[in-house]
């Protein structure tokens, strides 16, 4: 904007000014702003000599001014996709005319410090302080430090970042907004809020344009959030003719079926099982976590594959399918998970509870401090999660009159990792046994659905829509559920003709 | 409200449930809440047993909730107006419904210790923090404070504080906001804004509900602020079929003249005479002020009347007035407002400059600790604001091609007080040798507009209007106001004529 000069004659205020050039030079009627802009007016104007750069989203007749600056800056604009995970927070900057990513950033969710899981931080959010506590230790202490750094490193002003869409479970939704989570977890389970009221850069105190536009993706239920409809608009099953299963293996598991007529989904307690929790030699999928086993039939030596090519720390997710199917088709473990007390092997070992385990690294092959064992607790572990996952999916798809014959494509998200075996999965029974070239896994499909919806306003209004529009089964009232989770409590399941592969491969291994 | 219990069948999430309630038993279709409302609902509705009383505004088929509390209140609903004047600052407590007037509250305006006056506190802006410091006077150790005394002595919760009106001069107006004055005291005098934008009480930090809508008086120009649109608004001059003469007495002055067809307004640099400042032993019209002065013409004694009928402290601006006319017309004074040498009294002295002085008070008299006195330089002071005030006036009618005789009606607002003798300010030449009758005290018009924009939604849009269509002459390039003000610069005036009234009684006192 060129704005005329004012002189004593033309002495309209300068915010009028503003408007005036915007209704002569841009055809519309009106300009908004907040208290913030206002502050900023008289200096940035008289600064550049009265030649200054407006950033604005239009509504109509009517535009926001976003930012003011001196000069004339041919401005990028920029936008932020983030993913707030329980474990894990990523913040994603894009250019919003190209809709190029410009850079990624990721680290720990600061909240962990208050708690493991969601249950453990809903509990410290009922403490005095605990919400606030929460609510800074993810967006000061977590999201905010990655703007920063990603700003320096790109060099970009925090004005210039305009739009924000932010996806996150229920329980990390409400509490970057600071709203109660308590409720959540009680019996009926009840949400504050499924979608984000409108909400601008300054409500939250996020390090991003004070105006900026947040969009928070909604929630359709207590334990399926924003990060689920994400996942699910970038899944792409909203358009689907083909019916597709989509599984979220995060800290929790979270299930949807459907296509683009009709969308069901639930949430399993799988709890942290797939990101190495509960495990005690568990780690996430990060530099020294054992991500893929072998095991030598006659000898039952391992061969393991290390992220980083590093010493051993522990075991990841895709590390114990890898290795509880080993184990069972070398018959270390029985279908029960229990390890056979027969064989003599220095791998096996037993405590002084009879509780038995299987050595994956003695400390003195790879020079560590501790062996890394998986023990028959673990496994007893594993295999509710992935028992509460399979029966999920079992019980979801029956609530509709189908079985897994009906789906198409099975897509898996989530922080298990690249390097998921799914034909090991399919061993253990964490995934059905249908055709192998149904699955793919899809990373981060929550982050990837937030960027979607940054970058297009359809895509945004279809996140909203899939808010609407998913149905909610609640597992726990289902009838058949409890038997079904009995039933996938086994490796595979105890009904192995829903597993062919397995029985074939198991041979006389195959009884309980 | 008597929201259903949410059951594991019936669990939509907290801010649904309100939605559906509004939807179903109030017939609109959409809620709209802060972030800091939807912090309050899940707390709220279960201390209750999900019986909840909500405060909302109405907006076409759409609803603002502005706060929810547990049980069924039957709950009043105030709203505040106030006067925020560079001097005073006064706080208005009114029942929304009744449109009763609760309560009052008014105190010095904290930021006085930056500045007596506007452009000192311009000129503090401009220093580091200054603008913050300012901000933070006025709101947190002012206007907060005043509230909070309301709130305890009517047992009220400031969260039933949800409307607010505000009026102050231009300065005050962007001080409030934290905006940038310093272009309104340099050539071409420009403000920042007139109109404020959208404000609710979160963005301002002031002691009311977060969602509180706050309306800030619109001003005209750099120096026709809030205060005198509020004012004119009470003065009912834009419905007036008589032409009113409003002038504004307080920290400097105001005018406004027209009727219910053009509204035209003027600031003066009178400073603040009025209020008692730039006299030496001038003050406030409080307690210990000499307010009003008769002189004995033949002893030259003072009959002095002073508030709280306490010992004198110094003489407010009634009381100069009152002070001037009697000297003028015993003689003391000439014309030029220069003393006569010639009275040999032993109120009446030079000092070794030969600049005289009239003693008001002997220190003997009252036991006080000075003598209070009226100096040479004080009353070339006065003169010197009076004559900006009148020629202020006679200009802008001018500028209309009429003069004094097409006025109806003159209302004095302002900080001058309730004892300001209209004789006496007559024949000073401080007002307009016109009938009497016409003239009247309005007291603290911007507090009476403030108020009726707050109790009635006319009203606040003809304060709007007010804003948008009263012209402002700026008197400084105004070819004959420079001349006229000269003129004014006499008791009462160089043209005699102009005041048939101090003619005659001057009598042979007459010439200058």
């Amino acid at each position: 904007m060129e704005l005329d000069k004012p002189t004593i004659d033309d002495n309209i205020c300068d915010i009028d000014r503003i408007e005036r050039y915007v209704r002569n030079n841009l055809g519309y009627d009106e300009i908004d702003y907040t208290v913030e802009l206002l502050r900023k007016v008289p200096e940035v104007i008289r600064e550049s000599d009265f030649n200054v750069t407006i950033t604005y989203v239009k509504k109509k007749n009517k535009i926001t001014i976003l930012n003011i600056e001196p000069g004339n800056n041919e401005n990028q604009l920029y936008g932020v996709a983030i993913d707030i995970g329980t474990t894990s927070v990523v913040v994603c900057l894009v250019d919003l005319y190209s809709k190029e990513i410009i850079d990624k950033a990721s680290s720990g969710n600061a909240q962990i410090k208050y708690g493991a899981d969601v249950i453990h931080r809903i509990i410290y959010s009922t403490k005095k302080n605990g919400l606030k506590h929460l609510r800074d230790a993810v967006i000061d202490e977590t999201i905010n430090p990655l703007l920063e750094s990603i700003y320096i490193k790109n060099n970009i002003d925090k004005d210039n970042v305009v739009s924000l869409v932010i996806a996150g479970n229920t329980t990390m939704s409400s509490l970057f907004l600071g709203v109660h989570t308590d409720y959540l977890r009680q019996e009926p389970f009840i949400p504050p809020f499924l979608k984000s009221p409108k909400l601008i850069g300054k409500d939250i105190g996020l390090n991003v344009n004070d105006s900026a536009y947040i969009f928070l993706a909604p929630s359709v239920a207590s334990y399926v959030g924003g990060d689920i409809t994400a996942g699910v608009l970038s899944a792409g099953i909203w358009t689907s003719e083909e019916n597709i299963l989509f599984i979220d293996l995060g800290t929790n598991g979270e299930i949807v079926f459907g296509n683009k007529d009709y969308m069901m989904s639930c949430a399993c307690s799988a709890g942290p099982a797939f990101e190495g929790g509960g495990i005690s030699c568990g780690m996430r999928a990060s530099n020294g976590a054992i991500e893929k086993v072998s095991i030598d039939k006659e000898t039952l030596y391992p061969k393991l594959s290390i992220i980083g090519d590093d010493k051993p720390i522990g075991i990841c997710g895709s590390g114990i399918i890898d290795l509880i199917c080993q184990m069972l088709l070398s018959g270390v473990v029985d279908r029960r998970g229990k390890i056979n007390k027969d064989l003599n092997n220095d791998r096996i070992r037993f405590n002084e509870h009879e509780i038995g385990e299987y050595v994956l690294a003695f400390k003195e092959e790879y020079g560590i401090e501790n062996d890394i064992t998986v023990t028959e607790v673990d496994i007893d572990n594993f295999i509710r999660a992935k028992g509460a996952i399979y029966s999920g999916a079992a019980t979801l798809i029956e609530s509709l009159g189908m079985d897994f014959s009906a789906i198409d494509k099975v897509y898996i998200a989530g922080g298990i990792g690249n390097n998921l075996n799914i034909e090991n999965s399919i061993l253990i029974g964490l995934l059905p046994d249908i055709e192998r070239e149904k699955f793919a896994y899809i990373g981060n499909s929550s982050l990837v659905g937030s960027y979607l919806a940054l970058v297009s306003k359809d895509a945004k209004m279809k996140l909203q829509d899939i808010g609407n529009e998913m149905t909610y089964v609640e597992l726990s009232v289902y009838p058949t559920y409890m038997d079904e989770f009995i039933s996938a409590c086994f490796l595979p399941h105890t009904n192995i003709e829903q597993f062919p592969t397995v029985k074939e491969l198991l041979g006389d291994k195959v009884k309980i």
